[in-house]
């Protein structure tokens, strides 16, 4: 400790508080202890631990998308920011900001061949959008500043901090000046003059919302525009943060699988407006299938590039085809009632879930092939978040659903998760328990990757014989989520038919903690 | 399927066949579909599905360490590597061989922004020796052999081949011809005369043991000459494969921390010759700490570099002194007793784990703390083989076991794990299950991150403080291991004495298959 404020750790601690970074997913190891020790003298920094990285780095995610506002995490060298990777990956796909900090050898330690030297540079440049290196502890100072104010502007930016241990012991320098936020990219005047123009010819145009276009404002204008012209409304496949439900417009997604159904929804498209959106491609290549959905000959303009806020130039595009004063349509009204009986079929999960669904909660969905009959049921539910996995890297769920659940204590979160998806990052469970988390995690239990016995036939490989499938089950031996839960502190109960998991789900909400639900398919 | 041999995904996976790979640790998605699908045509081949990529990278890297040849590893797109990434580092710093097959979007697909589109070379690079990316059929065939020799080749390599999805399913070209091994490195006459001539002076110098020189034929010629010459014969602080206990020479390992007990070992070290070794380097810098540990002005002679061979150049060195006739010193026989009841304490573990240790069992440690009392009483146990975590991230030994008990199917594999580090890869466990392996798990439960809390003083963060001890701590909630266990078909038991510890380590040691016991603590 130094009279001018203690460590580098401290200045450090300090910086992200200052720019409003508070909250921070950790998993620190030794290179980290100065950080660690520092949260004793800087009350104001929750720190969050998690068991393995990816659960840090998926939390991070779930927290932008709900905050607003990017968290810091708190990883151990490279292999550490490797196991953070695949949901920093998913993050930056939804543009969402996040300070990483990665603790690294001493400056004069990081050239020598320890166990725990590695490319740390290059794994970090592979994720992220912007790299820090400092040398100094004034340099640590400014890039502490720098790092916040990238992944604080719009949209969100992976800015990650390597900090040697050193500069984190060494006495700390003054903070820096808070540093302004990269400008708000402004609306493109031609851009809207076009769309307006494509969007007056109505039902062959289609307005193609993505990132913020789904929510709030821009919402509500895009359901204007399309009730005024009679243009077509769709969403990209994936959304950060869908606001679906009553009182709000209804926006499908366009389908990701298999490829024809994306196809055929567009297929007489003549002109796509992107509003936040990219030019849709198919998840994966398949034999004589194409890579880009729309079809050959329909015109694309781009009204404002992924990534982008959308509120403005959607206002200006209202405006511009004088459609302020069309209400929104269809606006629906909540009409869900729960079956009271039966069998469990992707339909009657999603009935009973959208009867069940309480007011403002927040879905993080990683129910993979089980979830596709949720989309419909759920569309005229009580007001909810949808939040859909960005890159397709699974093991995002229940990390997604840590994240989201510190950022609004007060609104019942539920995390949808495969039994396959599930097994990548089951030690989220841990964290929600430790941090007594109000989330409902429903497990589909298929024991299968039901969506590579999909693919398998997709993709041409025919019909998988006893050594392919035994890649595609994951029965044998079953796995028990009840104890995988209850290992970690989380209550837990089964449900394999309609009413039980009525019963189950009822009680998970009325749970004060995390609650796990495994639903026998 | 073609009149040729299939499809590329045949071609890949007869390649790797023909080259001597065939066992696969897997973890497939939609893009290795076919490579999938050919396993069903080629029966030599055996995969082995992991939950969790970081388990495959693990598994690879244990096989190699006791079949002394690569397996392959099967993954899906950047995000999957990323997941396998600290594992892949661990195997690295061991010099095993591993051929990683990544799956990627098809050739025509890569370049579009779908949502697993990643950095994927760059991943890649910053983990492997080596990377392949095919852009032909006949690329494919040609690079899959290189793969392949990268990988058998000594000191091993890690070669990853990216293989994008059309070359899969597209028809597959002829089997390209095996490719000769890269050049054994012979040694070198004058290292030798240098060494033989340091060592003769007797306690002074020092035999610094690495690599392949503490097993087999290399082990039993350092012994000789450490008889021979009164030189001091150490090994560095972590070993791929240690071959110990009674019949063999005993050679300890170069304490890891504190920093200062390595600084301690090695303090009045004229002359350190290294075989297969580095030149020792502290696992972390701390404050006040040297980052190198043999003392200032002692000279380092390098007889075999780090990953090299040392057998032929210790033969030569053994001649060169004439040492060929003095039997190697000591020789200890075996002497281990077990407690028969009282607490459980790092020394007592040890001693029981002495007793019980079945002959040429297999013991994988990631002990971290609580294991640092092990290596005086195992010393003189049953013959057996110790692997050490080669890169420091945690998450190793569970995967490593899984790798050991493959390859040597008639071993007793013993897994000593610590709660924290346990919990980075804990679908391990379902594995073990489903394969049936002989493995032991012993988890420590000390609900800490015991060395962090040591590491916390070690870097001179002082005391922690609340919310510091929170981020070391992992009980509330504590871990039930036997639950865990159970979750994924693994029969399990809890010890929290001598006797109870006894007894469930001759009951996991009777089981056919894994067993974990929770050792309370």
């Amino acid at each position: 400790m130094t009279g001018m404020g203690g460590t580098g750790g401290d200045t450090l601690v300090k910086s992200l508080v200052r720019g409003g970074v508070d909250v921070c997913f950790a998993n620190p190891g030794t290179s980290e202890m100065h950080f660690t020790g520092a949260l004793d003298r800087e009350p104001r920094m929750r720190c969050i631990l998690g068991l393995f990285e990816g659960v840090v780095s998926g939390a991070a995610d779930g927290y932008y998308r709900i905050a607003r506002r990017p968290a810091a995490t708190l990883l151990h060298l490279g292999p550490g920011l490797g196991n953070a990777l695949a949901n920093l990956h998913n993050a930056g796909k939804g543009r969402a900001g996040i300070v990483n900090i990665v603790g690294e050898h001493a400056t004069y330690h990081r050239g020598l061949e320890s166990p725990l030297r590695s490319r740390l540079e290059d794994i970090a440049a592979s994720i992220s959008d912007h790299v820090l290196l400092p040398h100094s502890p004034d340099d640590l100072a400014r890039d502490a500043a720098r790092a916040v104010a990238f992944a604080s502007s719009t949209p969100g930016q992976i800015a990650t901090l390597i900090l040697p241990a050193d500069l984190s012991w060494l006495p700390g320098a003054a903070l820096a000046d808070t540093l302004p936020l990269s400008p708000v990219p402004l609306p493109d005047a031609a851009a809207i003059l076009a769309a307006a123009e494509a969007l007056s010819r109505g039902p062959s145009a289609m307005l193609f919302l993505g990132g913020d276009a789904v929510r709030g404002r821009s919402l509500e204008l895009a359901g204007r525009i399309a009730a005024h012209t009679g243009c077509r409304l769709l969403s990209e496949g994936y959304n950060q943060r869908h606001e679906r439900g009553a009182g709000r417009v209804r926006v499908d997604r366009l389908p990701t699988t298999p490829v024809s159904a994306a196809v055929a929804r567009l297929a007489d498209v003549e002109t796509l407006v992107l509003a936040g959106s990219a030019d849709p491609i198919a998840f994966f290549a398949y034999p004589d299938m194409p890579s880009r959905i729309a079809p050959d000959g329909c015109k694309v303009l781009e009204l404002v590039p992924v990534g982008n806020p959308t509120e403005q130039a959607l206002e200006m595009l209202c405006e511009a085809l004088g459609a302020m004063a069309t209400p929104p349509a269809p606006v629906m009204s909540r009409t869900a009632v729960a079956p009271v009986g039966g069998a469990l079929t992707p339909e009657t999960i999603g009935e009973v879930l959208a009867a069940l669904l309480p007011e403002q909660a927040i879905v993080v969905d990683e129910s993979v092939t089980t979830g596709r009959g949720f989309a419909a049921p759920t569309a005229t539910a009580a007001p909810h978040d949808w939040l859909s996995i960005m890159g397709g890297s699974i093991g995002f769920a229940l990390p997604c659903a840590i994240g989201a659940a510190v950022a609004a204590p007060d609104r019942q979160v539920i995390a949808l998760e495969g039994d396959g998806s599930g097994m990548y990052t089951p030690q989220s469970l841990w964290t929600m328990a430790r941090e007594g988390l109000k989330i409902a995690i429903i497990v589909f239990a298929n024991r299968r990757y039901a969506i590579l016995e999909n693919e398998f036939r997709n993709t041409g490989s025919g019909v998988p014989g006893p050594r392919a499938r035994a890649m595609l089950e994951i029965g044998a031996p079953d796995i028990d989520w009840v104890k995988l839960a209850s290992a970690q502190g989380v209550e837990a109960g089964r449900a394999d038919d309609v009413a039980s998991f009525a019963s189950e789900l009822a009680r998970a909400i009325d749970c004060a903690g995390p609650y796990l639900i495994q639903v026998d398919l």
